[in-house]
């Protein structure tokens, strides 16, 4: 029998991309769905591509709404997914795609972000080490933010296989989709098409942290991150460009073991065959991740580059992947890693 | 027990789509894959989208590859079916993709295409007036052209209520998959972004033709056609701004009436509430077709507007919906009508 | 000497256009800059692209700051231009990139603005029959909508030829810039990049008198307009595809010379050598209007379609183009027919 | 008296780039262009963008061809200048906007091209260090490759300074066209919207040696570079995110001064006020430079991100200004600091 699910925040593009898959997957019942400034809305006029949800109207987000499903995807401005959760009883699965229970170090929160800290739920990236033993029966689950997802896949093998120098370079490009749906002047079509501009430069995006901390764990010990958002003229996609100082004796061989080691037997993730690169179109709608390594003898650097769809494995797919191992679900009961390209 | 597929021209953009939506039909296996200029190579090389697939390797297409299966997909280039299909045994499900056999008149054929028609297949648009009579058991399939596919599905409706005159103005805007994925100047993305041009302007589009074909058989009478194909900077869809003169007594509310009549039961149809209109974007990757229409009271001109996905509806889609006709499996299956956005 | 020129909405995509244009125009100097919204702005933070005024800034709206210039455009919302010109004495020449004083029909104005109309001003479209008569001396210049720019340039050779019947069907593409820079949830990046979509259909969009008031005008006679503008995936350009039906006796000969008979001596407008058709990335940024035509015999249609740049040719262009021959310069001082392509 | 100049390889993006600054250029008249795979076409057909030269028609790459201007610009393959140069006299000025004779290294241009060393001229970024006295009177000039102008404007600073480690490490994003106009199916529109890929990683791409060339000589010792390009989904830009370690002791009022006394007088670079940063739409059609510069603590690095339209600046346009120094003329002559934009 499917399990119901609501979901808080159904008219942007997080909720909009968590309800696209949960179309999609076959142990899954979606329930109510709630959005404050649209309540009141038939979901076809802010989804128009959610053909069969088109008629659903959409509920404020409250506790009475949110009652009597077992899971909850809360897809909500940074800072309010606390206050929801905690209405919310233990034994709902609580899916937060927001940023609030990424952090373990509570003044990072509050440096980055500016409130108190709420806490920190097991992390949703499967893929890390010990990445499903915490997701595994799990009632709280903290997706990770789509950079520090494509950013800390690409670059985890170097530093758990301990073949890279803790300090990282990394530069990563993203579709606009990763800035939400909330109207403002950079973000207009006219602005974006045709420009690659940077933003959150010199170590400010609020993602630097959350890549810190996992790139830290991997390594055992602090790694220092350099860290350059930019928006790309695209809807969706991250390409995160990673490198770190190789240690000495590394070489191209032993990168490209590391490498197939650490990503083997990953469902979603995929290392390319040498001499190929990964494009954000062959990720588009999907949740694989491709990667692809190089050992740069010249410089002495260790490049490692993923694409992923920043709404799907960065954001929704992760969600519903983490979902199916908190639930005993299959891992990828309901996602898929073939893209839609051209 | 799933029955066995092959899919000839499998590099380029609609074998790569029927692949896609091939991977996800519960009722099929994917068989052999062929592809003349790129025989030999793996396909992860040239559809890296498509990961399940990745290790195969394409062969040449010859009678030998693609026996055994119950079905052969052929996406070749125009006039290059007919000679494999003859080769191909009168119980295996033939389904062209290109436009060898779309047409009825052999002299349009030979105008528009300037060599020997090859004959008429079943044509693979259901919804068009005894579209799936025509398919039931059939096994051989001429999938409709793009253009046709959105023009037709924009515009039957009207000629068969009989509101419309018998002359029609099309003004269609196509992403650049369907011009193929042979390399050519105008192609490049260096010109296509940023640009919007028309093409084959003044009658010369070859499906022209196919147009004037399935609009008449709907009014019962020949319709003539003003088509104007335009190159739009995106990958995929089709947007068909059709218009028609009204005839004498039409009302805003007999057109609409027409076109909840004659779309009503369509699974992949969708006639947008009033108010709303389609955008490609709401289709991506989806085999859903969104249509409008209104009644122009001081041009006294109806004017339907339809968004498709040329790669799915428009090819590949078209193509799978019509093979579950005429193999008798459900008509939606391994099909969605849900677009990939933003 | 050169003059002295202020712009009114400098903040906004018509307002940068013509002070970009301006900055190269060698008769005129750039004086007061305003923009309410963004009054005690520098300019470099709102327009990075006009590089030599960064450091200028803008002033509010009123008489005093627009008192002192020579020359005042106006690029402010539609209905504002009325209140701020009447505080500008006889001897200023307004030029109003503005709808208010476009029409002559002040229940047209009414019912598509919804507000009393303002007047009527000399028309800024000097290819126009007796267009330049009308602007040379005039204090008053009502500059084009980009719409009616590139249809009324594509169709009044036929009309003023007598080639065509009074019915037009008209289906154009822009650039999201023609929507302007005040954020709308359907203008974003993510929303338009890889989405075609109509709007204002069926005879909506406030452009459609525009249209109909100079067709007639050309024709000697009410031409009845169906106008269908679509947003395409591209900041600036317009391609409309205008058609009409031909009358009797017209052959392809007879169009071709309509046409060439109109544009010979129009140092904006090239009617394209036979065989090629329009593209808008060929008049990016600059005062041309590339045309084509054609006469689809079968349909019995004139297709004429037409290529600008929706913020030059289509808005500050014809602005600085009138403005010249308002002041008794050279018509094309300052404006080039050079694109930046690709 | 205007200067007479050739164009050899006019009918591609570099050659075409270089005809649309000479037609704005007040001391040049354009000569013969030339083409060899196009000899005979009309440049119309080919760059219709260029309007002035639309009847143009181009000519073989012959000396006799050549003869008789001042100056020749040439726009051909790499590999190609040496042999078409010495056939020009020594009082032609020759301007090579191909590879030939950028690199000083001849063990570096054979590793990286594959072919003997053709020689070294003098350098055309003036904005470096000795960059005008090199090109003043002289007759030869190697134009910069496009990456290595964006990125050597915003690192040499920090080099020329003293306050960067000789370790840097680049990612930079350009538009389609710097991979030129010969059609190759990875740069179709269909392939290149909505996609960010890589290419040339690892130290492969044959700017790699021109950037530590120029940034070895800023810093006087040899720098160690890591240069990761990738395609963005757009025509024209380059955005390069360059990071350098800090050296110790420096600070972010240091970062700065450093920038502001390496950039104060150029014409064309523009240190934008702290709290923005560059995008490639603001400078696209002009020979702008927008730099940004930060100093990130937590990591330890100068992150200075550049933005340039990587065929002005970063070809033709860097052509004509080093032109403007090689025969006298202002150097700004004919070239523009205003973007098209938006």
């Amino acid at each position: 029998m499917a399990v119901r699910a609501a979901v808080a925040g159904a008219s942007g593009y997080a909720g909009g991309e968590v309800l696209r898959l949960l179309l999609a997957h076959p142990e899954v019942e979606i329930g109510a769905l709630t959005g404050n400034s649209n309540a009141g809305q038939k979901l076809g006029g802010l989804q128009p591509h959610l053909l069969p949800l088109a008629d659903r109207v959409l509920q404020e987000t409250t506790a009475e709404v949110l009652a009597g499903h077992e899971v909850v995807f809360l897809a909500l401005p940074h800072g309010q997914s606390a206050a929801v959760a905690e209405q919310l009883g233990p034994d709902v699965l609580v899916v937060d795609m927001g940023a609030d229970f990424r952090l373990e170090d509570a003044a990072d929160w509050e440096r980055f972000y500016g409130s108190p800290h709420a806490g920190t739920w097991p992390y949703g990236l499967p893929e890390l080490p010990g990445g499903r033993a915490a997701l595994e029966g799990s009632k709280r689950i903290a997706v990770p933010g789509c950079y520090p997802t494509a950013v800390s896949l690409a670059l985890f093998p170097a530093y758990a296989a301990g073949i890279a120098e803790n300090e990282a370079v990394i530069v990563a490009a993203s579709g606009t989709s990763g800035a939400g749906k909330a109207p403002k002047p950079h973000l207009l079509g006219s602005e974006v098409m045709g420009s690659m501009s940077p933003y959150g430069v010199g170590g400010g995006h609020r993602h630097t942290p959350e890549i810190v901390q996992n790139l830290s764990a991997a390594a055992g010990e602090r790694v220092s991150v350099s860290f350059t958002p930019t928006l790309a003229p695209m809807s969706r996609g991250i390409l995160a460009t990673c490198s770190a100082k190789a240690r000495p004796g590394v070489t191209a061989e032993s990168v490209r073991a590391a490498y197939e080691k650490a990503l083997a037997d990953e469902p979603f993730v995929y290392l390319l065959p040498e001499g190929r690169w990964p494009a954000t179109a062959s990720v588009h709608g999907s949740n694989a991740v491709h990667i692809q390594v190089a050992y740069d003898e010249s410089a002495g650097r260790i490049i490692a580059i993923s694409a992923i769809d920043n709404l799907t494995k960065g954001t929704a797919g992760g969600a519903v992947q983490s979902m199916n191992i908190a639930l005993g679900f299959h891992e990828n009961t309901g996602l898929s890693t073939i893209g839609v390209a051209p």
